[in-house]
């Protein structure tokens, strides 16, 4: 199966290559994944408005993918932006967000689990994303570990000690028996093992388990619904006919 | 006090202007209000897809409202997309979202309420908008009268029938007790005082509650809180100066 | 439009004709506001005892209110007692309960408020406030500041600093964005401002909120659904001519 | 131990004493159990209005009854008017309120029920009984049969009939597995034995069983827990020394 | 009435035996009650693993106790391991759990209470007996007092300081308002009274708060419903003849 | 990976050959999965009596294949019997619940999902499962196609007419984005496919996702976590060193 993975910003060309290893790495053998990036948008992800911004030219990725012949696409980053929107552009191929996916996988291994966020500033919104996913009964608490979404790989030592501390007030405090890591970059620190290791409870990486999740679904013959996620009804009605169409200048 | 009203899309002149003057009436004797439309965007708000379309220069106008001084900005879509993003990107002037305002306001009135949708793909968004303005506990049902919103104006006979049949039905079949009309088309068709007397029970017009609600917060003193939707981190610490900067270009 | 606030006690003359004086201050320049109190019942409510004791006095003022034309009455208690009880008589008069309103004046600013309620028994009548008023969903929390109605004036500085040390601790435990004031004594201290800027949160002040929104739904052509509030079977059906005869001496 | 079943309205006196004698037949060998009514209230509760007017003088026959040394008083209103005041006011001797009872009762015998109450106007007050009684999870539908408390008796085979229809409806429409009729007129018709033989599902007699949960929480050593209902500050602070001090006149 | 108590483990005759003395000293005058143990099963239940080992020889009993008449049997363990089976298998005679029974007596009392359980690994099923329940909603904590079940008569005194202290916890951490133990051999050690007096809240004992409960819902002619907890449909249609045919062994 | 699927009754060891030879299709390139069958137990689990039957010579199959370092077993019941027990009983070997795990992945691809399980009797025992799994939220009902367990392979023709009807229903009446099929015969059966075609909505075969996502979970290195299942105290504190001690008989 062909799988895509969208990187929603003009992320520097290395590490999207790095990132994309990984994925090579992670993924079962009958998969090929491929990495893609958008040329405009925000440089990280750390507030609303920065996921908002990155939705337009993502949603356009998306949206070519379909037509390219992937089997799913997954939307790198775990705050899931525009999820919805880009599974209302897509009939054929699945299109899997990291945080709802991660959130729910979760919730096959536990009782009640906690996130692991980057900034204070996205602990509500994260509330919003398990409402989303429909698992907030099982959400014990999101916490912030308090790096910037650009300087969790500058001091990875650091990132997860802060990962751990945070982690283990969840699992005192909260009762959290499985982590969620909230952000991709986090999660192609690839700590999660690790700090799973140290605190003897599942700790979910989104990048992997939003890959491993999206093989399933195709493998399972499953893609998003279409009742769920309609096409916009100018398209379906053929009012418009193509995506570009939809934004218009005013005179 | 000076209150904007913001329409997020490249809206024909003529009607930003009747809508401009509507609002006008509506308002208290000590406010002024003025409507602004974006230069570019959806014709109309009928996806989740357009209502991110919608938000980037939606939130351009409305930062620029901010440095103007005005005290209040509404946000012209009830699905409030993108409110929570204006309301980071603002400090001193309120950001009010029709959707949300609207359903607060039903809570204030009765016990349950039903919300009437333009097209059946909106109705599991306006639970999602049920559960960020914390009354979901009050929406008994959404339902769809399937006008799309550009028609709803050329036939608002055959229009307003729909809405007190759809209403009519949530009475009876969902025991709604007021009806919160889901389109600030709808609501600038001005028939919610009609549907009102011929259904007996209140009818919530987004657009007029909206102007009424912003009134009373700003009278109040009051605004968005600032520890719920924080200034987005780059911003906050000043490494990027203004809203532009967010948005970067790869190599 | 005519506003009038009813106070559900027999306040001393003074203080009443205070209220009343800031209520015009606080009021839209096309706003009267009138002050009512009833002549006999509870000294001050700190109980459910002394919730319903107020009730049947100030249900007749209600009732009297709508006959003398107000637009709008104002149930002048943060506990709202009686409030469906005052939606039941009323026909055509908006009846609004502060303890309520505020609640969802508060759910319109934030993702999560907490109420400061004036001893620890009225906090899970507080819960059942939030209930009622259907924003169960974004109250993180009541605590109680612990000085007597009748005290919370006596000493104005210690009251202030007993707010702000719950109020902060709310913010810091309770992850609170926005404060309710549950109690229109403590609203009529004019303390909401001071506490909002030292807490740099909203703080609700419910006895100006409860105004301001009485204003905006008159002005919006709203009242209580009477399909909620149905006047009572006897009194629909004339089998009782007055409010009075609903009470019946036995043989 | 002795019981006392408190009717909160001035019942004619043959009615009573009926009543009365169908509680001695239904109660344990070793229960004593009076009838005692209010001499000044409502003819019979059918709205929120008339609840609120019967608790006054209902509290003072509670608070009395605890100085004769009963164990357990019975609030004779499926509406619990009062309940938490009348626990407020008292220390030793358990309230209990046959609507929340009934509905905790139902809980203990199947995974959904319904509630019949007499009139639309009481549906949704049925759900915040059951908010709470802590129940609302298993409450299916609350329905009406739509037959005024005072001439429920009149038509023993009419009204049963209506029962039976709306009950059958529960179960067909909501799934309803177990029954609570939601009126104590209908409980001491003595007609919920013949429902739950023609429908085949537990119908719960608020009567019968608000008097056999009395003894059951006496007889296991049991009161309502004084945290919850706190004795009101100004008694409980020896600033009033009786209930009737509560109430003040005004100059 | 004829009340059985079914213990579901081999435990020593003796103290079956003083267990069945115990509870003929809390029953009403009019109820005999005996005692029954299984012959096989787990030594003690601290796990889930141990609930269903216990439950296939457990339904065995209860199936034969309906045969001998008897009207209603307790199933003698706080975690209420097979309940759902055993009101399956029966039709005339009721089937109590002791722990869903606790919570839903705990729910009449206050506004919430906590579980003491007595291993930190069962307070996540304690919650799911708070669903099974209904009564989620009035569950402030579970709590463990960590002592193995065969130990906590052993120590006594230590038992009842731990729960003493664990239920101090609960009141101030939690709000806790009432207790319910949550062990069945807390229930027959018989502190509860005790705790009651040093804390000043109900505590709920599972043991004796069933047997009053199996004796109210009897006296109102009540059992638990056959459309919740049908019979298992081999046995219905008539496939099977007995309980023993439902377990097969493949060729 | 080495995966097994365990059946919890004696079936006929052909039907468990042919099951067995579907999964092998089923599974990724680098799965080897087997299939179990325990020698006595339920024909059919149509009940939650028969479920219970079934957990303890399942739970030793079970505990049986962590020894023999099966990376994953798959309870094949889509009630999901005893799946804590059994998590319980595992220190390494991920346990996977067909039930809880389908209701996850239905909760991936839609916003509300419906249950169509065999009889009326699991109606409410699915809702349990959905709130174990986390995801009542987004459960819009469960329905019931009413064929016996045994005979729904008999007329496969008239099965899928049945399932397609309820599915239908399902999507017109209760707003079904999504269905799964509640039942492993079900979903050996392979119709899933076909009624997924016929309806437009995603349909999940328990059987087919409960392979996949078992899979997935052990190529992100996860398993249940050990602080939600605990393993028995006695064996975790050595009191007894095997599962079957765990099970004594009486003098």
């Amino acid at each position: 199966m062909k799988i895509a993975y969208v990187v929603p910003g003009p992320m520097d060309h290395k590490e999207a290559a790095r990132r994309g290893a990984i994925l090579k790495e992670w993924a079962a053998p009958d998969t090929a994944v491929d990495i893609r990036r958008v040329e405009e948008g925000p440089a990280s992800i750390e507030s609303m408005y920065e996921e908002y911004l990155s939705i337009p030219a993502a949603a356009q990725v998306v949206f070519q993918l379909e037509q390219e012949g992937y089997d799913a696409a997954i939307l790198g980053c775990a705050g899931d932006p525009g999820l919805d929107a880009m599974r209302e552009i897509t009939s054929q191929m699945l299109v899997v967000g990291p945080g709802q996916t991660s959130f729910q996988t979760a919730a096959m291994l536990c009782h009640q689990f906690s996130v692991l966020t980057i900034a204070e500033s996205m602990i509500d919104t994260s509330f919003e994303l398990g409402f989303k996913a429909g698992v907030l009964a099982k959400l014990a608490s999101v916490r912030s570990v308090e790096v910037p979404v650009l300087e969790l790989a500058t001091d990875r030592a650091g990132t997860m000690e802060k990962i751990i501390a945070e982690g283990r007030a969840a699992m005192i405090e909260d009762r959290a028996q499985a982590l969620v890591l909230g952000c991709m970059s986090m999660g192609f620190l690839q700590v999660a093992e690790e700090v799973q290791e140290v605190l003897g409870i599942p700790v979910i990486n989104p990048s992997r388990v939003a890959l491993a999740m999206a093989e399933s679904l195709v493998r399972s013959g499953l893609s998003h619904s279409k009742k769920s996620f309609a096409l916009p009804p100018k398209l379906a009605t053929g009012k418009v006919k193509s995506l570009h169409e939809l934004s218009v200048v005013g005179e």
